[in-house]
């Protein structure tokens, strides 16, 4: 079993350092992070989906494929470097190589991201200058620092690290993550950082860190939008000595643990979503088959109408199922049911199960579940999805200005 | 060519009456509606795609597809009778044969449609002593009175009429509409009731009829959302004694006005949108295929980002091209412009062409167009939406209350 190693983050892993610091694209705020591991690293990673990909996220992407192993991740936010054509590419290329050269290092060994507005020269001088001081900064206490540097909308930092203990020693899992608009489902739907002392093979890894992303980050909803930029990387440096290998109980116990911190970082995002207010699981139960569960789920966690709905504490169930019935699943709608939390409010047959006073009740707090049961079939998923306020649209009308 | 008929409502065309009442399911506004033409007339419908149906949308569902002549559509607002099980059916049969007993016509000659609460018991005999009522308002003035009468969270009665003359006399098409949320793209998305006395065969109404609503009401977007409910129906009685027959000059202008009416009717249905302040055209040119150029202009008329950006006149054009990115169409992001009205915004190859104060200035009326070259293909279609306000959110988080 894992313990949650409370203040932890991505530096929580054995031989991990990170740093974040203000170089001058925002106004104020940090806005460079650099991630670093003196060891050689295993890398996975997970990328949009979103035909329009920003320059970095081509280069990361193309640098993951290559399966190499790689050392040093670093991150610019308040400017996306996207659809910014040839000139951008050439500034994320400046990017990696001057980080690469400050850390002595080849720019295959450097991951490189970028967030904010989309379609405006990225200040690469800016980063480049701002790159002296943050390898200074680099220190196994800078994961917050980081964690800060690569936010844009959000309103809190994302850090969160697992320790697992096995009979030949520890391995720790910790990661940063950031996104709170443009969150849609089935994509790499945000950024996210995650390190590991472990031993993973390159043939592995990537195995690894895209099932645990299909249960986690892309089962989260905040308006159903893919971004140019999101990228979700796992870093393995080895340091536990620790290998992870498949048919072990080790690798059972890491994957589990692995999900359990992206679902934590996944959560984390929505219920600081954009003018979210309430965090909600929905649990599709009794679905026909995985996809269909997954439909459903993924309909009534972007419905603008269960969304406003919920912001509102307003029990319409109605819209709940309509949600599920736009969805594509295939079911009969006469055999659901719903409960919200362990409250049922319709029984199949369209039997009326709501206390209106109790289901207000429970839409009113923080942090509640939607269970669906389409009853018919096995099959079942969770999703996350958050509430939709006055404040989302506030947010989004003028966020360039 | 047509002409447009000021005032004019789905009473225009010869031999139509209407009227609307309040009959007391809603607390204070009008009701109940009622369209009706003595003479027999061919029938077409489209209905929504919602696995979830309401129980008279069956029932007129099944009715059209037997392909025989009706004479009535009875709606009423302010109840869906959705999610109400088998004795919703039953109330909707019974809404259906009173209708007809007092008409005396047989029950496969009424159209019944509802809108409004979803799973809440239809109070039938409130619209059943009601007929009584409207039977005696019926008159050819009384389509404005009906438009008000299906109305839900709309703002605006939705009333339209065009005259074509053709050399052997004039035809008429007539057509009133609701909708304000709920509005989804690629269904029946909302309640329309069009007429014409037009002399058209049953085994050509429903091409006609689908034709004309994929062009119109399948291409508009207020929420992303797909009610229970929707249906357009098209009833041709006539009247005129002009027959619209394939391979005519009169087929292609009725196609052609009856496209109008029908777009005419979904605008404004977007123009009302919930928390609507902007109507905006979309239009996609240069896609690889007609449905490239479709699943484009779905996705930026969904897109939450790009409507709060319309919403706070922000020219984030890089909103637009990620959305296009999102959609599932081949194309490559680099030869993609955009322009505002006529304004150019984006040049291919990323090139800027953006006058902040110009484009900011455009997104601040009430009306105006996107256009979005793909520069990859010929096909091209045209979408309309609306901005995503703070009052879209005011009126759905607490629609029941």
């Amino acid at each position: 079993m894992y313990q949650i190693i409370e203040g932890g983050s991505v530096t929580s892993a054995k031989g991990f350092k990170a740093a974040g610091t203000f170089c001058g694209i925002k106004k104020r705020k940090k806005d460079l992070a650099l991630i670093y591991s003196e060891l050689s690293c295993s890398v996975a990673g997970t990328f949009t989906l979103n035909k329009v990909k920003a320059a970095p996220l081509v280069i990361s992407q193309n640098l993951v494929r290559l399966g190499k192993n790689v050392k040093a991740i670093l991150i610019n936010s308040g400017n996306a470097n996207a659809c910014t054509g040839d000139s951008g590419y050439d500034d994320a290329l400046k990017m990696q190589r001057s980080c690469a050269e400050k850390l002595n290092i080849s720019p295959s060994e450097v991951i490189i991201s970028s967030t904010g507005v989309i379609g405006q020269k990225l200040p690469v001088e800016k980063i480049e200058s701002g790159l002296d001081e943050i390898i200074t900064l680099l220190s196994s206490e800078g994961g917050f620092d980081a964690a800060e540097a690569i936010m844009t909308t959000d309103t809190k930092i994302k850090s969160f690290a697992v320790k697992l203990k096995f009979k030949d020693g520890d391995v720790t899992i910790g990661g940063i993550a950031k996104g709170s608009g443009m969150i849609m489902p089935n994509m790499a739907t945000m950024l996210g950082f995650i390190s590991t002392d472990a031993l993973i093979e390159t043939n592995l890894i990537q195995e690894i860190l895209s099932q645990a992303v299909n249960n986690s980050f892309n089962k989260i909803s905040v308006d159903g939008e893919t971004s140019t930029n999101d990228m979700v990387i796992l870093l393995a440096n080895g340091a536990s000595s620790i290998k992870i290998e498949k048919g072990t109980s080790e690798y059972e116990e890491f994957l589990f643990a692995l999900n359990f911190i992206t679902i934590e970082m996944a959560k984390s995002i929505v219920s600081d979503g954009e003018g979210a207010t309430k965090l909600v699981t929905i649990n599709v139960f009794g679905a026909k088959s995985k996809e269909d569960a997954n439909l459903v789920g993924k309909s009534i966690a972007n419905s603008s109408l269960v969304k406003t709905a919920i912001h509102g504490a307003d029990a319409n169930w109605g819209r709940i199922l309509s949600a599920a019935g736009q969805s594509g699943a295939d079911f009969d709608p006469s055999k659901v049911s719903i409960s919200f939390n362990d409250l049922p409010i319709l029984l199949p047959n369209y039997k009326l199960a709501i206390d209106e006073t109790l289901a207000s009740e429970i839409l009113s707090r923080n942090e509640f579940v939607i269970n669906i049961n389409l009853g018919s079939g096995t099959e079942e998923c969770v999703w996350w999805t958050c509430d939709l306020s006055e404040e989302y649209v506030k947010i989004n009308a003028d966020y360039r200005t």
